[in-house]
C-alpha cells in the first residue's frame, strides 16, 4: 500500500529535539538537549497527597467523561489568580483548560488559519508551535529576536508587506530557545501594531512564573483591551509537564471555536490532573512553591553559568538571562555549528543545533541551545566542559 | 474586533448531545442522552491502589514529559493483548496511545485528508467523529445502517462514483447510535471492497469489550493483511473515560506521521492515566474486570428492554443490540421526531434526536437515541415510561 498524506502534513517531520531526544535517553549521554523542567522542582509528595484524598472522596467524579471547557472550579481559580497577579483576563475573556499549552497553539491556528495565511513569529522560537503551525499550511515569518525582544521596525514592514496576517505568535518571557525577555516599551508597541494593522496577538507564556533575576514585566495580554490577544498558559513547568494541563485565555467568541475544535481532539483534558492543579493551586501556598521553584531554577542558571565562564573560550558567547530554562550559545563567525553539535554527540553531550528553531531551518545559525533544568549539577558542570573543549579544539 | 474563522472550522457548531448535556445536567432531569459509561463500571478502587503505588515508587516518571509514542510497556501490552484476544496488529503494525480514541479519528483525518477529500461512513454515525471529519473540510458520504451493518451495494455504489474516498468509517460493534453490530459476511465484503478501490478503513471499536449476548465477531483488522486497516481502540468505557486514554494500531508509516501531528496537538498523553491503564491490564485480572462490566451492562440492557416492552406503543420501535451502551428507537411514519424530543425535555426526560448522527443533518429522520449504562435503573425505567407516555400521546 502506498500511503499518499494531506498537503498540510506531507512535508512535516519529527521535531528535531524530540529526535535528539533518542540519543539523549542513552543513560552514558549528557542530554542538555531537553526542555524537560527540573525533577526536583515537581510538588511530588503534594500531588500524591491530593491524588489520595481526591480518591477517597468522590471517585466517580474523577473517572467519568466531562465538560470540553474543563473543570469549572480550575477555570475559576485560573481566571481569578490571573486577574489578580497579573491583570490578565477581562470582562470579554473566558478561560479554557487545555492538554497542554501546546494545544492552545493547535486550536488557535486551526479555527484562525486558511492554508496560505501568515503567522508572524520570532527567529528563532519554539519548534513545536512552529510545526503546529506549518500543520495547517500556515506560511511563517521571522521576525529577528533582539536582547529585549523582537525587531519592531522589521515587525511592521512584515504587517505592511504581508496581507493576510492572521496572528503574531511571541514568548514574551525567556524566550524558548534564545532566552529573551520582551521589554514593556516593545510590548506596548506590539500590542499598538497588532491593534493597526487588524491582526491577533498569541502570547506564549509557559515560563513567566520562572523569574529568578530581574524585575516582572507585565503580560502583553495585561493590555488587551480589545480582545486581540490569546494568552496560552501552562502548569508544565510550575507544576508538571506528565500531567499536560495547560489553558488558553481569550475573548469568548474565540473561546467557543476553540472548544468546539477540541471536541473533536480528545473531549477534554485529563480530569484527574486538572483536579491535582486545581487543588494544588488552592489548598496549598501556590506562591511558596512557586518561590521554592524560582530558587531551584537561580542556582542550576548560576551552575551553568559559572561553568560556562570557566569553560567556554571567550569568543564563544552565551546570552544571560533572567528565568526560565534555557541558554542560547552562540559559535564565532564561521564556525560550523551543524559540525559542532554532531561532534558534541560524539563526546556524550546532547545541545539543539539553532536552526531547528528558524522559521526557515535552512537559514545561516550558529547558536546551539543548552538546557540546565533538567541535568544534575555534576552532568550541567561536565556537559558544559565537553562543549567548552570542543569550542576551543574546533572554532 | 471583528473575528474571522478559519474555512475549515467557520460552520462547525458544538455537538448536539455536548448541547444538551447542560439540560441534562439539571438534577431534575433524566438523562438517558449521555454516552457516559456505568459509574458502577469504573474500577476505582483499583485505580486508587495503582495509583498510590506508582507515587510511591518513582513519582518522578508519572510527571516529566515522555514520549509522544506513549508509554511502551502500555504499548507492548495492547499490541500483545490484541494480537492474541483478537488476531489484530501484524508485523508492519504499530501502537500510538491518545488522549481517548476521539484522537486518532482527528489524527488520522488530519493526516490524511484534503481539503474536499471524501469519508464513508455509516448513516446515523458518532457524531463526535464526523465533526472531526467536518473539521478537516472532508466531504461526508453516508452509507445506510442495516440491522447487520453498511448497505454493501451502497457502499460499493459510493466507492465507484466518487474519486477523492480517503477512508471508510466503521464503528463495527454495537454501534454509536443504532447499536448495529456488522456482520462477519459484511466485515469481509468491506474490507475486499476497500481493497479492491483502494482505501483506507477506519475502524472505531470502542466497545467491543461490552458484548453482554451472542457470539464475538472478529475485528476487520484481524482481515487486515494489506495495511489498510486503521485500528482504534479505547479504554473509556473500559476503565473510565475521564482519563482520555485511547489508541491506535496501524501500519507504521501512518503512525509515524500521525505521531507527528500528536506532538503538535498535546506532545503526549498523561502519563499518569497511561500508566494507570497498563498497571490494571497485568497486575490484575482485566479478563475478570470485563466480564463483570458485561454482567452490569446485560443487567442495565434487560431493565431498559424490560421497560420499553411496558411502556413503549407497538408502533414505536426498538432494535435489539448485542452489547454496548445504546438503543436506537424509532418513531411511527409521520411522526415529528424532533417535537418529541423537545416535548420529552418539557416532561424532564432527554433523549438525543437521530437527526444529530446524520452525515446530513436535515436528511428526514424518525429516531432517538436511548442511553441506557449511566442513569440508575430507577432513572432509566421512570424515563422509558415517561417517553411511552409521550409516544402514546402524540404519534
Amino acid at each position: 500500500m502506498d500511503y499518499s498524506f494531506s498537503d498540510r502534513v506531507q512535508a512535516l517531520k519529527p521535531s528535531a529535539i524530540r529526535e535528539i531526544f533518542k540519543y539523549a535517553s542513552d543513560p552514558g549521554v549528557i542530554s542538555l538537549s531537553a526542555g524537560n523542567p527540573a525533577p526536583e522542582a515537581f510538588p511530588a509528595k503534594e500531588i500524591a497527597e491530593i491524588s489520595a484524598d481526591l480518591f477517597a472522596q468522590n471517585p466517580i467524579d474523577l473517572l467519568q467523561y466531562s465538560v470540553t471547557e474543563g473543570y469549572t472550579p480550575l477555570r475559576e481559580t485560573i481566571a481569578g489568580s490571573m486577574r489578580k497577579k497579573h491583570r490578565v483576563g477581562r470582562e470579554f475573556d473566558r478561560v479554557l483548560v487545555t492538554s497542554g499549552a501546546q494545544q492552545v497553539m493547535d486550536l488557535a491556528a486551526k479555527s484562525l488559519c486558511n492554508e496560505g495565511d501568515v503567522v508572524l513569529c520570532e527567529a528563532p522560537s519554539f519548534i513545536g508551535a512552529l510545526n503546529t503551525f506549518r500543520s495547517y499550511n500556515a506560511r511563517l515569518r521571522g521576525i529577528s529576536l533582539e536582547d529585549d525582544g523582537m525587531n519592531m521596525e522589521e515587525l511592521e514592514r512584515a504587517l505592511k508587506e504581508e496581507t493576510r496576517v492572521r496572528f503574531i505568535y511571541t514568548i514574551p518571557n525567556f524566550q524558548n530557545p534564545a532566552g529573551v525577555t520582551m521589554s514593556m516599551e516593545k510590548r506596548r508597541r506590539l500590542y499598538a501594531l497588532a491593534k493597526q494593522y487588524g491582526t491577533l496577538i498569541l502570547e506564549d507564556n509557559p515560563y513567566g512564573d520562572l523569574r529568578f533575576h530581574g524585575e516582572h514585566v507585565e503580560a502583553v495580554k495585561s493590555l488587551d483591551e480589545d480582545g486581540i490577544v490569546i494568552y496560552a498558559g501552562s502548569f508544565s513547568k510550575v507544576i508538571a509537564p506528565g500531567m499536560r494541563v495547560g489553558y488558553a485565555i481569550a475573548p469568548q467568541e474565540l473561546i467557543q471555536k476553540m472548544v468546539v475544535c477540541k471536541q473533536g481532539q480528545d473531549v477534554h483534558t485529563n480530569i484527574w490532573a486538572q483536579r491535582v492543579c486545581c487543588e494544588l493551586m488552592t489548598r496549598y501556598d501556590f506562591d511558596a512553591h512557586l518561590e521554592r521553584l524560582r530558587g531551584v531554577y537561580r542556582k542550576k542558571y548560576k551552575t551553568a553559568m559559572d561553568a560556562i565562564s570557566r569553560f567556554f573560550p571567550e569568543r564563544v558567547t552565551c546570552r544571560p538571562v533572567e528565568g526560565g530554562l534555557f541558554l542560547w550559545c552562540t559559535l564565532p563567525e564561521g564556525a560550523d555549528m551543524p559540525a559542532f553539535c554532531r561532534q558534541a554527540v560524539l563526546r556524550k553531550v546532547c545541545v539543539v543545533p539553532g536552526s531547528a528553531f528558524l522559521p526557515n531551518e535552512n537559514d545561516p545559525c550558529r547558536s546551539f541551545r543548552i538546557n540546565y533544568s533538567s541535568p544534575t549539577d555534576e552532568q550541567l558542570v561536565k556537559g558544559i566542559e565537553i562543549l567548552g573543549q570542543l569550542a576551543k579544539e574546533s572554532c
